[in-house]
């Protein structure tokens, strides 16, 4: 029963990898915003597999179709729902293992759970479920963007031990979508895809983290106590299959800095409150101070390797897991659209909660 | 509007750092627990300032009201309203910098969202704020382990530069207790005080690390896909003053290993499915494999600090700022029940809410 | 922003009369119940127009598509999406009034609100946009009849001034569905029946009042203060299109009582807690009682007539609006599986809460 | 669980009968409105008992407090907690009858639920649990008439068999309150003020219906489909004690007209769409057109009488209960601040809905 994300701009998910096909239903979205499925179809093109040769090969052509809450190519104000069909699926890729917990995967907990569970590529728990917000999320996106003059901008910044060099107040879409891995660093970028490459063939997998910035947030979004800025990215990105951990601003490093070394001196310029850095990370006391937002999220290594692993069965009995097919070397690549979805998810929802108690 | 936090058990705070006073009213709560005063005020006592030398010393006595929901010493099902008088308020302490914006404090960011702030105290963005969330969850816990057999335990685990060793499969709150940072390895322990007061000193502050642990969660909670149990545990610890990042099981370090080195194997022990590491944390797919649930919080240098700083005030002019008074230079000891509170939060909101659905 | 209904059983619906179809996500639904399209189709069947020669003659085959949620026949406890597609949709009917506000119609409010709106078929305002309610509340419905042994029937009560003799305590279904207008005392169902006939020759229309009783319903559902089991089935009937009234037990006739003949005696039957009089619904201080619970709801004649009408334009300009085809004389037959939809689907949300909380 | 009520402008309220108090956390208020305990108390003082010889004499002072969210007389945006401590309060006066089911009373049902009840004065289910709602309504009130230019008006339009006549296009609360029974109709009042005194002499109790306006309320406010204007109020009013009926416009009048009777026509008047009549009620398709929202809610008669009643115990024995004490022989002249506040709350948390989504 958490398939519902946002206060405002509620966002409603549903479907399994395996099945008549993976959606969303939009409640809130404001009306009067052109929309066609071309805006959509847009964002679900970074997400999906088989895009280039370093994520997985499935082929899913992801076609999105909005059945509801447009109109003459206007958004009404009513709920849009959209639909991606299933394709491609093969069910029987998955019978060999229908019985066996698959290591780190959520077999076992999907079953513990409920009782039962859609044996056939992960169910619900597959990161095709991700397909609903990634649509979702376009049309945030380009709400953020044409009413408030938003961007959010999300890259690959760290494979297994290869960390790239990125400035969040510059980097933009394009330098990201420049090379297959995400990355901006163009010479970080070839190092990565070798990595990941040379993972593939050896069938096992690498993790790694995903940068994101926000530009353009106003003084003022954000609700303390329990809805902080920070609380509610943090949220939004630890509900993305693999994600392990999560930072704003200085994160974890500026625990070993003194106060007078964080502290954010604050200046005037260009007749607004600025700071001179920024270890806030665009946020303090839970709410936007206009800098620019910027997280970092960690992933874990894809827990689908070819190698074979010690395992248990439904029956409680020693196995051997034998994983084959089409997986993905490393998810970062794919995380990229996602985590930036879910950051615009976030942000659309504090712009309409602090329109609807402030007015502003 | 973000004071409510939980979907079953479900908590709202309120109170600023001054006026009169700081509580919560808890909607949910099963009836028939065993409930007094002392329950709550136990916890309370580990949260407030002047317990020891190496934190605030404002003295508040803390003492909390049970003003609803519970008769003949049960609670009844009805909401629990909790009320904590303010006292020692010295609002003439802010006085002198009333129309300043502190740097990495709220003062600015409350002001541009609501254009308007309690200038005394931080008002709303103060530690104190907390005296609610500790006093619910006191209620919380005693659920967990009355009706769930979970316990909750977190401690200090690193400070500035220096790192402690703990087991969270055995750390025990008394070894926590024993010494006035809250962290179970003795030897560490020793230095982090001694570094607080120096730091303290200087008129600096430093943060660091807590880490949490909960045992005995059954194997089942969790709301895939947004609600999963990682992504609230994240949403509920950075929704507390002053922190920055959250990692579970093996977090930002797990981003360096292969998925062969990070996958959890599964075997039989004890006539139930357990895996041999626990580098996911107790949870899978956004759902509790029954591990223990492991995770750590980064907090910030405390903002005050008690040297000279450069900001602005309220009309745009530059200005030095130059706190006075009893600061904490680490927020770390007073963190660790906040931590502890925040997940068994988390942790009685799922329990119920499996229940709802699955009915166990 | 106002398309989610329960907070356990959690129900979003989305859909305009015209564009690619109507439906619903059901979030929440335990796991293992039996599911198929066939259960939700037959009661979609009771709801659709063209059933017979009284209602509306346009021709909706209303197929139902389950997209997720469901595999191998059984629920998975994951959101169940339904799909129905749009069909035989006649938008240039309406070209002719695409400007004229049409009065008791939601075309100005809509307007008003959202300054846009579909035109065609009034869009979300049809009573079209209830399939989803009625698919999403046929797996209620299972769900209490199945684990909890309740059953829900509704019937035509008065069409007009005319006025059926009903026992809530024993009506079925089977006589419900015996006469085309949903009335199970056969002597007033005939009378209706040739209302309404002379009523759509007049080219006018007629409204009344449907009954709807929910047996076998345990003592303890219901959460006082807000959530009082009255309030939550006052609020999902008045979402219905065309309601304008709702009552519970004795009602506005109550008003017209002394406490000495309203109060509901306390005796014990069959070993427990029963009242020898019904005066209160089924319902006291919010909560069940164990007896039936039985409401009344009013329904306005039908704003559509064949009859010019006085109107204004988007203009501002005054205008007569002469509409013509398919329209329903009287709403009420086809209302009946509308209101026992809304009540299956808050009982199962109170039955749900109640088991969160009390653990029954 | 169901203490909340509001989507934006959220009320949480708390409090038993006895015990340490009532009150409110209301979460959501704009920032900025001038608020000081007086606006507060002027509402409470018109709902709480003495305040004239035909309701109860218990003597509740009610002084309200603010606790927090207020700040140099300005609301901060932050939670408004109020508290009002309990006085006046004799338990023991309960005590004869702790182990007795009062007919049509809560006691069976709260237990039955819970397990438990707090058995002094009714707990929960006593009416003094409105001074949570009518204290929370008054800042509703507030902002509704200062930032919105909407006023609620009560009244009550009949008493048992007496009814008066009221028009709500123009009504004034002056006319209201020029008599304790809160009807604006003198000579109606003077007789449903001698019916309520025989009424007492008598140990019996009467019922009947408060009428009630908002007027002011700009074309757009309601959520379909769920939260519709007209569902909300209606859920609203029914959370209320003793309340058991609804109506908007027309109600169970309109259903004995036909469409051509009953459809209201369009015209314009003073450069805005209007109706002629207003058998909507104020409301289409579930948002507001601007004409005046006119509902009616039926109240049975008390539950308490002074008359010996059958009933049974809590160990299934016969029993007669013989109540005393100070009852009120008629909720309705109480009810009407009751009614305007839960009308009041459910407009301002539309308002801001309206203003989230639509930005207006």
């Amino acid at each position: 029963m958490g398939n519902t994300f946002g206060r405002l701009f509620r966002v409603t998910t549903y479907g399994e990898s395996h099945g008549g096909g993976v959606g969303v239903v939009v409640d809130g979205c404001p009306p009067g915003l052109a929309l066609a499925e071309a805006d959509i179809q847009a964002e679900l093109d970074r997400r999906r597999p088989g895009q280039s040769r370093i994520v997985s090969q499935r082929r899913e052509a992801d076609r999105v179709e909005i059945l509801s809450g447009v109109s003459d190519g206007r958004t009404l104000g009513t709920p849009i729902a959209l639909l991606v069909r299933n394709e491609d699926a093969r069910p029987e890729a998955y019978a060999g293992f229908r019985d066996l917990y698959r290591p780190s995967h959520a077999d076992f907990t999907y079953e513990a759970k409920y009782g039962v569970r859609a044996w056939a590529g992960g169910g619900r728990a597959s990161a095709r479920e991700t397909v609903g917000r990634v649509a979702a999320a376009a049309i945030a996106r380009k709400l953020l963007r044409e009413r408030w003059g938003v961007e959010v901008v999300g890259w690959v910044e760290q494979v297994h031990r290869l960390r790239a060099a990125v400035d969040p107040r510059r980097v933009a879409r394009r330098q990201v979508e420049r090379t297959p891995v995400r990355c901006p660093d163009a010479r970080a970028a070839a190092r990565m895809i070798r990595l990941i490459e040379r993972t593939r063939e050896a069938g096992d997998s690498v993790g790694g983290v995903v940068g994101c910035v926000a530009r353009g947030v106003p003084p003022g979004w954000g609700e303390p106590v329990f809805d902080k800025l920070e609380a509610d990215l943090a949220k939004a990105v630890l509900s993305l299959p693999a994600s392990k951990g999560f930072e704003i601003g200085s994160g974890f490093a500026g625990t070993v800095l003194k106060g007078s070394e964080h502290n954010d001196p604050f200046v005037v310029r260009g007749g607004r409150v600025r700071t001179t850095t920024n270890r806030s990370g665009g946020v303090q006391g839970g709410i936007s101070n206009g800098e620019p937002i910027v997280i970092r999220v960690a992933f874990k290594p894809t827990a689908t390797i070819l190698q074979p692993q010690r395992t248990v069965d439904r029956r409680l009995r020693p196995a051997v897991l034998h994983a084959r097919g089409r997986h993905d070397p490393c998810v970062l690549p794919r995380a990229v659209p996602m985590v930036e979805a879910m950051v615009a998810l976030v942000l659309i929802d504090h712009a309409m909660r602090q329109r609807a108690q402030c007015g502003k």
